[in-house]
């Protein structure tokens, strides 16, 4: 069973990844576009264009694109991102076909009638609200922001509630034409799936799709900056952030060991410091997040009001720590936790089918499990000191709740500047 | 490959699945033990004990627990319920035994050291803030509370700030005693494993398991009530609940079915009418909660503090339709979700040793897909609406949020009492 990939007569690529013993499938389509992608006046509308692909086309109203995945006992889903859009289902592997026509229909033929986007902005606007009733949620928008002010990179993908407020039908038309390409788009499907069958009924279902290069992507650059809001919360939840690797980045897997063994689960630096010996925290980890051209290392943690005025100092040492030296265990640890992480991922059709879409949106071509294994296992232990010290520079920082104790911004970056020069 | 189920000679049940074409399994023991077994002043101490299970044992402290497991790439967690407390990891074929070692070794021999609780006595307490700062999280635990006042089944899992300040390590050890026998675990894997090899090293490492039966449990009885929280927050969060069935009745798939098609899927009748209709929220959703010896179908809401006064006419009005009638091709949606949802289930073996793990639990037996698959067929619209007729009183509502104008509790209630009369 190997993986098959087809370019439609329009540029649409057809990705298929068959898995012998399944009797199920995962079935997407990605679409380069997302908030980094829209105009100030836009903000949100990436996401909005989601939720209104499912408000109706020409052969199909709301309810019975509803109504046709539940059927047959799919799901159909999307998600929207700052630089991705997709939409996928999970079905038996009979109702792939039907997953296929349903997709291509909403993205092919919406109708964006405008009594619909009234309705649909409603819902939108609560779920605005249900975001900023989530804080360890909301503050990775705030955390964005931050890192790249002024900048579509720094816009929540939720957008404001008052752009959301003026999207009309011709503003998700105009988007619509210029993001929704076959070009842009990588059709997945994982599982159950026939390469064959997939690309004949793609090249019909999709045909009428605009062709052409979409706009180009206006670079995204980490500049760092500060964001406090004191509000009345349990916990101040609070993100620290340094400028990271792109996804396309040769040191993409040397920005994931680090952060692996900084924050990545209980044996880790953070963990084992924060929580386990100071009991500082319920939840602390450390992330890489990656964008197309740019990138950054985070750490969360959430705490307590009086709590909050230690962690920067612990952050701080263990991010300084991790310059001076990396042990052989810590490095062997994280290393067998990326690739079982990869190994267990491959026994699931949506897994499979994102990690496909996301390779190829990266690097354009698509990686075997033995280059990423090659690539984790070649990270030593001078690369990621190397990493660790690079990084210790412009930090960003995020808080929300009874943040008053946490240390000043100025004084924070202060850490950082000397433990930069001591690592150069 | 077939299911296997062995006795131990100290009557821990132990069942392997194996799942041919994995390369990694999933490796737990379920307890039959939790929030609804522990005294007043031991509330949230089954949450708490989890917790110290990993703070060391006998031969390992807490952080080399941590570093074993994830220096094969492994995952190790754990969960309390109200009525469970599981101990489970994800491991790569190779690693079972290791798995299996880990989580014998935390559940026979753990320490509960005076100083190791003073640590994590801090981090649940962190853990409480951050469940307070959940408002669609927490708002489930008031639900609960109005629904089963003055009793253990009503309590939070993770207890009160008060009585987790005073547990001590005497606590700890008497309620494992209680509540920790052999014969009240399930050790269930599923994936790439061999039944003989788990049984004869789970007889070794089981051995000193307390034996004898646990204490019995209090019966839960559903009451109803009503829960207020006015607080400063974007989002009214809502929960509405009405006497269902326990987790062993006959009627379990009926109830699953009811709240498919009120509110399971995006072609369901709340969210079609809440949702798609009046756009008054992003989440809504029905769903039947069970527990051994009862239960309750419940909705949440999460609304605008104007819409909230709209809301329980809508909910009030979809319970009531269900009454009148349900239609041939709503009914096939929800049994065609129910059935693939539990195929594709089967797919995953952390999902399918959870199964396993909850018919031992639930029913004293495991159950074939095939048996599941005709209770769900055989729940008909003749039946439904007698369900939905018998649910329609003694409603419990929680609520927090901009709540001023949600619908008093003794005039939504009156809107049931009629509904039932009219449906007996």
């Amino acid at each position: 069973m190997t993986i098959e990939i087809s370019n439609l007569s329009n540029s649409l690529t057809v990705i298929t990844d068959p898995m012998a013993s399944l009797e199920s499938a995962a079935l997407g389509v990605w679409v380069s576009t997302g908030s980094r992608n829209e105009r100030p006046s836009e903000m949100g509308l990436s996401h909005m264009l989601e939720h209104m692909a499912f408000k109706g086309t020409t052969t199909r109203n709301a309810r019975q694109i509803a109504e046709e995945i539940e059927a047959v006992g799919g799901y159909l889903n999307a998600y929207t991102s700052r630089e991705q859009t997709a939409f996928h289902a999970r079905i038996l592997k009979d109702d792939v076909g039907l997953a296929l026509d349903l997709i291509a229909d909403i993205l092919v033929n919406p109708t964006f009638l405008a009594e619909e986007l009234e309705r649909e902005r409603q819902v939108v606007l609560q779920e605005l609200g249900q975001a900023r009733d989530t804080p360890d949620d909301i503050i990775f928008d705030h955390l964005q922001e931050a890192a790249y002010p002024n900048q579509p990179l720094g816009w929540a993908v939720l957008g404001e509630e008052a752009t959301v407020r003026a999207f009309t039908p011709a503003a998700l038309r105009d988007y619509s034409g210029r993001r929704y390409r076959a070009e842009a788009m990588t059709l997945v499907s994982s599982g159950a799936v026939d390469h064959r069958k997939i690309v004949t009924m793609a090249e019909e279902k999709f045909a009428r799709l605009a062709v052409g290069p979409s706009e180009p992507t206006a670079p995204g650059r980490y500049i760092g900056g500060d964001f406090r809001l004191e509000e009345d919360l349990e916990q101040a939840h609070i993100v620290y952030a340094f400028p990271g690797v792109a996804s396309k980045d040769p040191d993409f897997y040397l920005a994931q060991i680090h952060a692996t063994i900084l924050g990545g689960g209980m044996s880790s630096r953070l963990f084992q410091e924060a929580r386990e010996k100071r009991g500082l925290c319920y939840s602390i980890y450390a992330f890489a997040n990656n964008f197309q051209d740019t990138g950054f290392t985070g750490i969360y943690a959430g705490t307590g009001e009086r709590e909050a005025g230690e962690l920067s100092a612990v952050v701080a040492g263990e991010m300084e720590a991790m310059t001076a030296g990396i042990g052989d265990g810590e490095l062997a640890r994280a290393k067998a936790q990326l690739k079982s992480g990869l190994l267990m991922g491959l026994e699931r059709p949506g897994t499979r089918a994102e990690q496909i879409a996301g390779q190829i949106f990266t690097l354009g071509h698509l990686q075997s499990v033995s280059e990423i294994v090659a690539q984790i296992d070649a990270v030593d232990a001078d690369a990621l000191r190397g990493y660790a010290a690079r990084i210790m520079t412009a930090p960003t920082i995020a808080a929300m709740g009874p943040v008053k104790k946490l240390e000043r911004h100025d004084i924070f970056a202060a850490r950082f500047a000397s433990g930069r020069q001591a690592a150069e």
